[in-house]
């Protein structure tokens, strides 16, 4: 039997059933927008829910800010330098094309970091012309993939709409560390819609410009990196791609979380900990075990503020492994750029278990030999003394031990003009600059990755849907066997019911039984229930399963209990 | 007792435990944009869930669609023309001003609908000045609301942020349609952001650049406006504040819908029964019933799409009366826009239960007559005259009586060259332009009307926010009487298993237990779990109630099932 190629079939059936497709249609379509139909919005609220679920589960707290933002915090983030992509237009017919794309294709080397003068240079030096018209190439320059806007009627306030909703939790940490009580870790999160303004969208829905991410910052200090649950966790299997793995082609590996930390793979039990945690998240979503992996991002390929990242990819048939899930570890590369770009204090104050006594320098004016030299300016002095950090002063010490003078407010002054002591000094906490590791989820990708997943076509040629029973679009078919009284009356009266018990269910009389059964199998459908003649006497129906096609009776009272087990489990 | 201004006391609430604030602080803040802290964003997704519910309850569909939005979009949906405030830019300094407002301050005369021209010649003949620095100021225009962008590398896709999610769910009405199998009413809705460009935003969270809507559009065939389940609310008792009472200040009235729709105040059951929605939506998020009125708007503040709309004011003791939802009559000005502009057939097939026989006039060629003088024009001709409409066939016929000639194709035809004849036809259907019905929720104004309206002050000086229990943001409260051993393990373990049940839970041993219980009543936490030195004895806890202060006990295996009737009703 041929087999058919599963994205024609999805492409056809997200568009033709109502769950997902291009944006503005009957205006000729926009690439890199994508509308969620019917069935599309309600798995993508499921799956933003199985999400906001494992976080709230973690302790996490959700947040909502604003998508437009004014430009100085992505100056402060590093966005308006860094999220850019070299671009290179055509002096014949104008048409614009990524730099870097046209390199690689046609010199088949890595332009990863290269200089826009680099790019520049190779597309002269090896005579690369327009893919489209055989025209010469201009300069390559880097074009900021932020959309850009004004706020209010001025054109001086510049605004963009964010790339990634971390931004507006980082700026936020002075009132969520007063929320959290200054107690570290401690973990928000965030739903909503980001942008990226690319510059030819391919893929469908891989590759969007307006997109649904859920990140998760967790704040740490980065002296406490054992996770206090790890234990509940610790033997969590999975498919790990380790940097040298990839460097030295040496496959995948499958191991325990505990076993790959023991062995270096995973930095410390903090970030495996929310490996699980993510992986959890997927499976509880309907993405089959064997379809996911955690890649770690070559040290090229990671965003401007990250240090290390783990990719969650989840596998396509017709895009290979796709980046789903990104894990960074931050660092704390953004509180101290939004510190130093606000001059707020975005800092924890950490208690020790236990006070410190730690050795001090002291260094002080000796008043009775330097009042007379320094007359009025011996306070003045002696304040800047005392306002000293200690390595200024440790300085200041070594210089008078060496030299056996310095030179303080235009004043020389020796050795024997200061006072020298070492003191204990008891120490309870200390002020830091927490770290970041962020999980943070696509939405939009994962959604069309759970669809081919689930796409299902049984030998007999049935095409349906076998999401987790969960997840499905319409949970609860209601079918009265023929359009006929009283059969009509009791299965819209069920149809009610279950409707008034919070099921996203659906009344159908049209087609035979069999063509309507094949309706709603094809989307995802677990249960379809049917109000035969048996019914009126006896008050029962059938419950009949997606997968299995096989039927129970139930009595119609004890319907939403059963099917609340059946489909969201004991 | 002297009372405090509410609004101050619950500014400084929302701010201190996590709310909501204005978004930016640490940069300086940026009008219109506000940030849901931890306890703000779960009641606004609370908000958002009863509103989705009450939706899916009526068998609607939700949707997404991208906020950003290519112009041929707005174009026709008369955004680009409509979405206009007047602007007034000071010579002097610079600054701009809202044109309208000026000169409703200084002359005291109402300027709805004013052209430009007639605005710049008030504030020229009336000398109205710069209110900032008393300088000339310029000619008024009109500056459009809408957020700007560009779609892609290049400047000339604009696209401008959505002012409303309703134009996503017009546009994909064809395959809204199809998924709805052909049959009126339907609905649909979404719930996501939309933006308005404000020139100065004032008063807090009650008007935003970015906010949220939750809008439904319900499709129906006009001439059916009767509501299949109006028995079901008829006697739901409305405060309605209509036209007439308006115009000649007759105050409020409150009556049934029933008589409401008798006695004309209310258009038709249809609308009728989507106004009982809102409000019982409103009720079921907490919003108290003598704080909810239906206000109908007056013809010029009406939107350019709406033919009647009522608005749903919600009392504040700041704001007065706000706005929170409209229930806007759109007719089919939206539909046929995008008909006109996008050429597709954005229609519904009606069948009438019987068919209909209509009279038709038919003219065709009287071939023996012409044939001789077309020649080989005579199918042609013939073609063009089959190819007409009923009302271009009647014309023809109407001057062939009085002039008794015509030309058609370069002929001159006499009335013998034609065969008339008047035939009967049988009608099965029509298509027809569906009429539309907009329950429009804000859901950023309902989330502080309703911290607004639950903020309570009892008489020994306790400030508390008496929110509906299930509308809380934090749940149940697990708290060790005192932070010892073994009742912090119990409290934590208590905590964790609720937290794992689904609840918004949080673990609390710092301070007396007093103070505690006076933290989390401030929030309107329903429940305190109180763990004390009788729990490790016999397994229960106390259950504090916010309102009566009143304790019971309970076990602990019973708390989940407990606290679920409690919070969320049996």
């Amino acid at each position: 039997m041929k087999k058919m190629d599963k994205f024609e079939v999805l492409q056809d059936l997200m568009r033709r059933r109502g769950f997902a497709w291009g944006s503005f249609e009957i205006y000729g379509g926009s690439a890199g927008f994508y509308d969620y139909g019917p069935l599309g919005a309600s798995i993508k609220r499921k799956i933003e829910q199985k999400i906001r679920e494992a976080f709230q589960r973690e302790g996490f707290f959700e947040l909502e800010t604003p998508t437009i933002t004014p430009e100085e915090v992505f100056i402060a983030s590093g966005h308006v330098e860094k999220f850019v992509d070299p671009l290179v237009e055509c002096q014949k017919c104008g048409l614009r094309f990524r730099a870097d794309h046209l390199v690689e294709e046609a010199l088949n080397i890595d332009t990863e970091g290269m200089s826009a003068e680099h790019l520049t240079e190779l597309i002269r030096e090896h005579d690369i012309k327009c893919p489209e018209c055989g025209g010469e190439l201009g300069k390559v320059w880097y074009f900021n993939l932020m959309f850009e806007t004004f706020i209010g009627p001025y054109k001086d306030k510049k605004g963009y709409l964010r790339p990634e909703t971390a931004q507006g939790l980082f700026i936020n940490f002075k009132r969520l560390n007063h929320f959290a009580r200054n107690q570290l870790p401690f973990g928000v999160f965030q739903i909503g819609k980001a942008y990226r303004n690319e510059i030819s969208p391919r893929q469908g829905m891989i590759r969007l410009r307006e997109f649904t991410q859920a990140e998760a910052e967790i704040f740490f200090n980065p002296k406490d990196t054992e996770h206090p649950h790890f234990e509940e966790v610790k033997n969590e299997i999975l498919r790990l791609y380790p940097i040298e793995h990839q460097l030295k082609d040496l496959g995948m590996i499958e191991m325990s979380l505990e076993e790959a930390v023991k062995k270096g793979h995973i930095m410390n039990t903090f970030f495996a900990y929310y490996m699980a945690v993510v992986k959890r998240t997927l499976s509880d979503i309907g993405i089959p075990e064997e379809a996911i992996r955690f890649r770690q991002q070559l040290p090229e390929e990671r965003a401007h503020y990250s240090s290390d990242t783990w990719d969650v990819e989840i596998k396509s048939e017709r895009f290979g492994w796709v980046e789903c899930v990104g894990i960074a570890y931050r660092g704390d590369y953004d509180l101290s750029r939004h510190i130093k770009k606000s001059g707020e204090d975005l800092t924890v104050l950490i208690h020790y278990k236990e006070p410190k006594i730690v050795k001090r320098l002291k260094l002080s004016l000796n008043m009775k030999k330097v009042g007379p030299k320094l007359k009025g300016d011996a306070k003045k002095v002696n304040e800047k003394l005392q306002a000293m950090d200690e390595i200024e002063i440790k300085k200041l010490v070594e210089r008078l031990n060496q030299i056996g003078k310095i030179t303080l407010n235009g004043y020389e002054l020796e050795k024997e003009d200061f006072i020298i002591r070492e003191v204990e000094e008891r120490i309870t906490g200390e002020k830091i600059v927490p770290h970041v590791l962020e999980p943070s989820f696509g939405i939009d990708r994962p959604f069309y990755l759970l669809l081919e997943n689930s796409l299902t076509m049984d030998e007999d040629g049935r095409v349906y849907l076998k999401l987790k029973k969960d997840m499905a679009p319409i949970e609860v078919a209601v079918l009265p066997l023929v359009a006929k009284e009283p059969l009509k009356t009791i299965a819209y009266r069920i149809f009610r019911m279950l409707q008034k018990e919070g099921f996203i269910a659906v009344y159908d009389e049209k087609d035979t039984v069999g063509r309507r059964y094949a309706r709603y199998d094809e989307i995802g459908t677990p249960y379809c229930i049917t109000v035969d003649n048996q019914t009126p006497e006896d008050d029962t129906v059938t419950v009949r399963d997606r997968d299995t096609r096989g039927q129970i009776r139930v009595k119609i009272d004890e319907l939403p209990e059963k099917l609340r087990e059946l489909i969201f489990g004991g």
